[in-house]
Parts: structure tokens; sequence; C-alpha cells
């Protein structure tokens, strides 16, 4: 049994910097056809010369891979010929509420001080990532993020706002009040809870921000993705450290699953009989939502074990797969 | 400044066996006057003769410290014959339902089937300690289980039951509903929530079972700790662990506090105002309620700094302790 894929999309991404970037640009490049690069780099991608910068080592590390790398700029306050010029350059501009996530300390304080960069974005039609959690309790964090993307959806109608790997059933119900709202979904999310980070034994590998929450909350999200939301996206936050910083005391925040999104996703609906929806899901959704037209590439999934390797290896760096050592009932067949 | 604590008792702690007892067993019985010890050996501590020779291990392994172990049974269906011969040498009897904690894959499974036991201690006057969590979501497994303490204390009102390491505010009303029901709380869940261990980076050497829960629990338990709430004791669940199976892929559960209870303690109720209610929450509560009288000793807390050490090493074991490496503002003075 076999399915095709075209041109699958992978709509938020970490491709980290240097030696990283080696090891994992070309596992995205493999099996998607593009994907949504994040800028949260040390310092972070926030001008037009870094961005293309870094764009041209991220072309170099895919070393020829059929592969779109979708860039976004990291949000500050940005003059109107900045965006102007951004513009053809980028896909839209990520929002880190300061201090949330890896890399983030440089993110946004106060909102209301940034409400004219939202303003011109608006106007020009630039997209806003917006990684929504507040600096509360963790499992609240996301929750009491969502009246600030109504405020931002009401206040700015035609600014297009992407909720950003959303974790909670809360967050769904938000996304259908505003026209302006989308959101992409993590493959974790869909498949774990608290209990797989902390029920039992402590897995560093499955530890996250936002943290995965409560089963009532995932199986909101998979219901969605199986359906193939309109306003959902796959976005992997496929999100590589070293395994020096996550087996260890005080491990960092982040799941790899780049090399197995596809396969895993295929085996998800599969069993839930939502095969027929995959493609909307992976792709199409998205190039309604940003109006991209992605290189054409076929991806062949075939319903064959596939073992997960323990890690992935290179360059110097060693990054553990989600699902690592563990088997898998559809693997890549083939890529056309 | 000074206070001098009378006979302070830990009324939950694992002692372990073999070398690991040999390191933390003397590190309480330097500052307390006794404990609870737990039963969850491999194999458990289920027969007369099992708690017996760990009662002779442990005498051993304290070096002579003025130090009682207060002995506690496995929870199994035991004979008349069996109670009525171990009644003098322990406490009462520790229950574990299956699987929800180290070791305690032979806890009870189903309730109704070991009624016959708890008939038993109610007659004879033997306590019930309780580990109760369900098998449900890490962050509802005790909520889901105080509708099992209900039960039993309103089938059993003369058994005296133990809500052990209890950590909502749910579990303190559930306190106040039977007068047969008395908790235990340990310092850690007086002072961290799931932020702690998993808010910012995850860390290994907080988590324990039950998981740390939400900011208004830990308020609720600090509350009724610094009130010396009279059916409230500490029990600190000091649980080590060789740092081998903490600081790795798939940690195990447990934190280490022994060492520098009595100052963390101090601090906290010192920080709160209520320094006069530590006596009574380290010592005359269990007292009263288990109706046992200590050895006399003395412990003279000091206003001082004290730098947790990284580590307590020994016998080929390496334990790493709460508050590793941070300075605490009380310290033992001496001990009389």
């Amino acid at each position: 049994m076999t399915i095709s894929l075209q041109s699958p999309l992978d709509m938020h991404l970490h491709f980290r910097d240097e030696e990283m970037l080696q090891l994992v640009a070309p596992l995205s490049g493999e099996s998607f056809a593009g994907g949504l690069i994040m800028p949260n780099l040390v310092p972070p991608v926030d001008h037009l010369e870094r961005l293309l910068a870094y764009r041209e080592r991220i072309t170099a590390a895919l070393k020829g891979a059929e592969f779109e790398p979708y860039m976004a700029l990291f949000f500050r306050q940005y003059s109107e010929q900045e965006l102007a010029e951004a513009r053809e350059h980028t896909l839209g501009i990520k929002l880190y509420p300061a201090g949330a996530t890896t890399n983030s300390e440089a993110g946004v304080k106060a909102m209301d001080a940034v409400e004219p960069t939202f303003k011109l974005m608006e106007e020009m039609g630039i997209p806003l990532f917006v990684h929504g959690e507040s600096d509360g309790f963790v499992m609240d964090r996301e929750k009491e993020f969502l009246g600030m993307y109504d405020y931002l959806a009401r206040k700015f109608p035609k600014l297009q706002i992407t909720m950003e790997h959303i974790t909670t059933a809360d967050a769904l119900e938000m996304l259908e009040q505003h026209e302006n709202l989308r959101a992409t979904v993590t493959l974790q999310h869909l498949v774990i809870t608290l209990d797989d980070v902390a029920g039992g034994m402590l897995n560093p590998h499955l530890f996250c921000k936002p943290i995965a929450k409560r089963p009532e909350d995932r199986e909101a999200l998979l219901a969605a993705a199986l359906a193939a939301h309109p306003k959902l996206m796959l976005g992997s936050d496929s999100a590589p450290h070293p395994v020096s910083q996550k087996e260890c005391c005080g491990c960092a925040a982040g799941v790899f699953t780049a090399p197995l999104l596809l396969p895993r996703l295929a085996q998800l609906f599969d069993k839930h009989a939502a095969l027929d929806n995959l493609q909307a899901f992976t792709s199409q959704n998205a190039q309604r939502l940003y109006n991209i037209t992605p290189r054409k590439k076929t991806i062949v999934l075939e319903k064959a074990d596939f073992v997960v390797p323990e890690s992935y290896e290179g360059f110097g760096q060693k990054v553990v797969p989600m699902h690592a050592g563990e088997t898998l009932t559809w693997r890549i067949h083939k890529v056309l």
C-alpha cells in the first residue's frame, strides 16, 4: 500500500546554524518541498542582510535538495522602508513574547509599543507568526495568551496572524473566532500529552515549548488535523538540540522530528482512516493560506516498517529524534 | 537568631538498602529523632522477618545516631495472626496502588478484594498509609484518587488513614471531611510547582511522584503547613536515586531532601513569620496522630548561611539534593 504526497510543506521549522544546520537541513530537504525557517538564532535574524546571508547558508547546507526555505524575520519595530525592502524575501515576521522559548530573550515585552509595525504589516500584507505563550504557569501559558490573539485579530482585521504550534482545545476555539487567524500544529502535540513527558519517567526528548498538554487537548488537535481543518497547517517545530543539552540536568526544550514527520503522520492518519486528508494538512492548506506555490516534488509513502534511527550524527553533532529506536509502520518509499 | 526544635520527625522517608542506605540513613539520623521508613524495597518489606531484618540493617547504618526508625509493612492481604505478630514492630502498613510509583508494581490493584485486611487493621488499631494516585493523567492522579479516600474513610470509620505526600488543594479539602484522615506533606510541595520541574529547563532533580502541581495548590499546602494544621505532618518523601538514574534520558522520580529539611523549613517558616508553628508541624502533630513518643533530641537551628552541597557521596553512591549548590539562610547550629 502506498500514497503519494505532492509538495509537502513544514510551516514551522528550526534549522539552527553552522554544524547543526549542515546536519539537519538535508533531513528536511529529503522529504519536503519547502518549509518556514524560524529566525531565532543568536543574534536573531532581524535585518534583511542577515536574513539573506542565512538563506544562503541554508541553500548551501541543502546541497541541491529541492527544498524552498521560506524565510521569516524576527519581530522588532521595523520602518516602512525596511519592510518594503524585505517583503519579497520573507514570508512574514515571527514574534516571540520575551523569554518564552529558546533564544527568544530579544522578543517583544510590551505589545502596544510595537503596534505601528503591526499596522504596517497589515497594510503591506505581511503575515505575523506568533509564539503565543504568557509568562504564567506552564500549563496555562497558551490559554493566558489567547486574549492577545483576540485583541490583535480585532484591532488589525486584515493582518494575517498565525497561532504557531497550538497545543490546546482552547486555542482551536480561538482559531474559529476570527477570519484572520490561522494556526500550525506539530506532530508531537497530535500524539503525546504531559504524561509522556513526566507521567512515568521524565523524558527530555519529548520536552518542548509549549509543553504537551492534557489528553482532551491532544484529542481536539488530532481531530482537527485528521479533518484537515482549513485553517490548520503542519508546522513541526522540529527543533534539534545537541544530545549533550538534552540528556543532562536541566535540558533544553525542543523535539526533533524532521526526518520522520511524513512516515509518522501517514501512520497516524492511516490509523484513523483519514489518509485522504493528509495532503491538505501537509501542503494545500499552507499554499492557500500563505498564497505560495511550492516546487513540484512527489513523496511516495509506503506501508512498511521503518526503524527510526537512535540518533542522527554528522558535522560533530548528534541529535536524538522523537521515536528513536521505535518501529513506525510507514516509510518513505521514494521521492520524485 | 536561633530556634530549638524538640525531637523532629520525618513521617515519610526512603532509606533504600545496601550502599545507598549506608549513605543516606546517617543524613537523617543527624537532624531527626525518628522517621517512618517506607517499605518499597525489591522485594517489598511485606513479611515480619523481612521487616525486622531491614530494621537491623537500618540500625547498623545509623551508626549510633539517636534516631528511631518507625517501620511500615508493605500492604498485601495479611492474616489476623500476621498482623498480631507484626503489631508491636510496625507503625502501620503502606498501600501503593499498582504501578503508581517507584517499585510499587506489587501494590494493590483491586481495592475491594483486600477489604478484610482493612477491617482487621481497623479493629487492631493499625494505621494505613496510602500513596493516593490513580493511573490517570499525571496532573489529575491525586484528585482522581480522592473518592477512594472518601470511600475508605466512610467504610472503615475507625481505621486511621494517612494521605501520604498530598500535593493539591483538593486533597486538603478531603482531609477535612473525615475525622480518621490525616496527611503528610513534603518540603518540595511547599516550595515548587510544575513550573520548577518543566517550566523553564527540565529539572530532573525536582521530578517526583506525585508531580508538583499548580501555584494555587502550593499556596494552599503552604498555608496549612505554616498554620501547623493539626492533621498535617512533615513527611519529606526524601527519595535518593543514584545520580546516574537522574541526569539521564528517562530519569527516575524522587527528590532527595533529608539533609536540608530542617534548615529549609526554618527559612520558609521564618519568611512567613510562622516559626512558632514549626515545632508542631515537624513533631507534635505526628506524636499525637500516631501516639508515639520519640527519643529526646534537640536541634538548634541558626539564622546563618548554609551552602547546600552539590552532592552527597559515599559507599560508591552519589546523590544530588534539592537546592544543590544554593545558599539557604538557616543552618543546623548544634544537636543536643
